[in-house]
């Protein structure tokens, strides 16, 4: 009662993403699910990781009965100025490219969901060259690129606002359609650097550690990244206080609007799938901001590239999947939606002993 | 020329699984299909393990087009002997109890398998105890469950030959209905004993180091598991040119049905997918037989029962999923399923860079 009360008493409280809303988990649910997994028919523990993950999924969505409902993947497309620096392999207009891409179906993301029943929406966050027509896309960039974060901070606070809810926005929508279960996937060339950075400032770590081929640079390419990255950093000032103030820096459109995607679907008591290292770089701003996103987080897979298991450690996770991918487009999270019905339906569909009227342990 | 010509030349050529008969895979289509892959929308290698995945299976398929048909899972239900010496923590009924647990649909395995739209059939390879009367069993029983091979031999070479028979003849059936991809399950109260006496004998290897908890037996338990095989295996002289007396010594009748099995697959140029420790041993002894086995199969999962990573070591297999799993039952196969979908998908949907116009490389 001695703090003043105002609208904006929490650095996120004006988001529209509802950032203050996220509830615990009702860990008095935690027994009842485990009892209920200890009962079926299968010696105790035996089915390992998928019994985790019934517990973690049955724990957000409250119920001793859980079940993955109309799951979605959002591919946020956007492009980055730190690419004027030569620290991709590919050149800008790959990202349009492959825009245009998952609007025909072709990309490693579309055959994934496709096979996997996942929805994909495809966003548009802030992509640089041209995009082609299509009513299937989501049109709301930032802007054409963020600025070079070598020069200059990558976005203003209110471009970072605008992300933030945009990406909630589109959490929100596929709420209402009844969507439970949610990934979050990404296109952006020169992305890798950002991440890089965020999870360098964000983890208080060297960003040699943290920086990784992206989509393929040779040796001298990865001296020159992290040349170029390591004196951005120095170009500007901690701002340890102020998460905002760091991913405004150093982010993208496409990072900011996956942080503000979690953030909302955690108020919604969504699964949040997580997929690799831009992915986790973004959670990494969402729980710096409200760290309880982490409770409603399943944790993809394991990417290849370059900082992600360190990142993953500094998170506490264990990834269902380990397959070498660094791909990105939340290829990891349509892999892994298979798992997450199977742990599901265990909960759901299994007999107990019980119900088998299978012995117990002689 | 010079080699007499008859009609049992090889150990095992009087098997109608047609050992003699698993073509060696045509490696002229790796370099086709390693290029299919490379030339699809995304960095080079970032694909990873799922890549190698497509192209074992187009190597199996001979396609550059391939395809998961029908994908099916036999799961193989037999008694042992040895539990008359105290080795599981459960009781000799369980077999039969969960093989109705089967057949009503509520155990792990039916759940993944319809989960992931896996067909899934149970036999009847040897059960001591009463079965229910039930169209969808599949009765082709070699006897009331194997003698103790504490004593004598887990069963006789006719038994083995026609559990060998057996398993070949339910492939051969569903590869007749248009199966592709097999996987094989396993359910016999005991038979991580019979699986780790192989995995000893069969790889030269000291008996503890193959011995586990299987359904998990208590410190005590293991103890008692590791002296009794111990004393089994030096009660039976080895029989390091004959694998087929090893099987019969020391094997299940759903192992042998399982190794038969994998055989005539391989023969048929299917998918073999490799379920957990037993299924392993069951390769093993099939492995023994005919090396070129090993070219059919794709590793679902790596179990957590003690023994099972080391015989994955002696296989070279990495599997694609390590989620702790210790069920058997072929959980993990139907688990991985949805990979292998995923896989052909990828190379039978993705865009290349010159479908797509997408830039390579700058």
């Amino acid at each position: 009662m001695s703090q003043p009360v105002h609208m904006h008493a929490s650095p996120v409280a004006h988001l529209s993403v509802g950032v203050n809303a996220i509830a615990p988990l009702d860990l008095r649910l935690h027994d009842a699910l485990r009892h209920a997994i200890d009962r079926k028919t299968k010696p105790l523990g035996s089915l390992g990781r998928i019994e985790g993950l019934a517990l973690r999924i049955g724990l957000i969505q409250r119920s001793l009965r859980p079940a993955i409902v109309r799951p979605t993947l959002l591919v946020f497309a956007a492009d980055h100025g730190i690419v004027a620096e030569g620290v991709s392999a590919f050149p800008q207009v790959v990202t349009s490219q492959m825009v245009a891409n998952f609007l025909a179906g072709g990309a490693a993301v579309n055959v994934f969901c496709r096979s996997a029943d996942v929805a994909l929406e495809v966003i548009d966050a802030g992509v640089a060259t041209p995009l082609p027509r299509d009513p299937a896309l989501v049109s709301m960039p930032v802007g054409p690129g963020t600025r070079d974060f070598l020069h200059a901070p990558a976005m203003s606070r209110e471009q970072l606002d605008l992300a933030l809810r945009s990406g909630a926005a589109r959490v929100a929508h596929h709420a209402e359609l009844g969507c439970n279960t949610i990934g979050f996937g990404e296109m952006g060339i020169g992305n890798t650097s950002s991440a890089a950075c965020l999870m360098s400032r964000l983890c208080d770590l060297p960003i040699d550690i943290c920086v990784g081929r992206g989509t393929g640079v040779d040796d001298a390419g990865l001296a020159r990244k992290r040349s170029v990255l390591a004196r951005a950093l120095a170009a500007h000032p901690r701002t340890d206080d102020d998460p905002l103030a760091t991913l405004a820096t150093f982010g993208g459109f496409e990072i900011a609007m996956i942080a503000g995607g979690m953030l909302a679907a955690a108020a919604r008591s969504m699964v949040i799938l997580v997929d690799g290292f831009i992915a986790s770089a973004a959670l990494l701003a969402a729980a710096a901001l409200e760290r309880r996103v982490l409770d409603y987080c399943v944790f993809a897979h394991t990417s290849r590239e370059t900082g992600h298991r360190l990142l993953l450690e500094r998170l506490e996770a264990t990834p269902l999947l380990d397959l070498d991918l660094r791909l990105g487009e939340g290829t990891g999270c349509a892999l892994a939606v298979p798992l997450l019905r199977a742990a599901t339906a265990m909960l759901c569909e299994m007999a107990s002993f019980e119900s088998a009227n299978v012995s117990d342990r002689g």
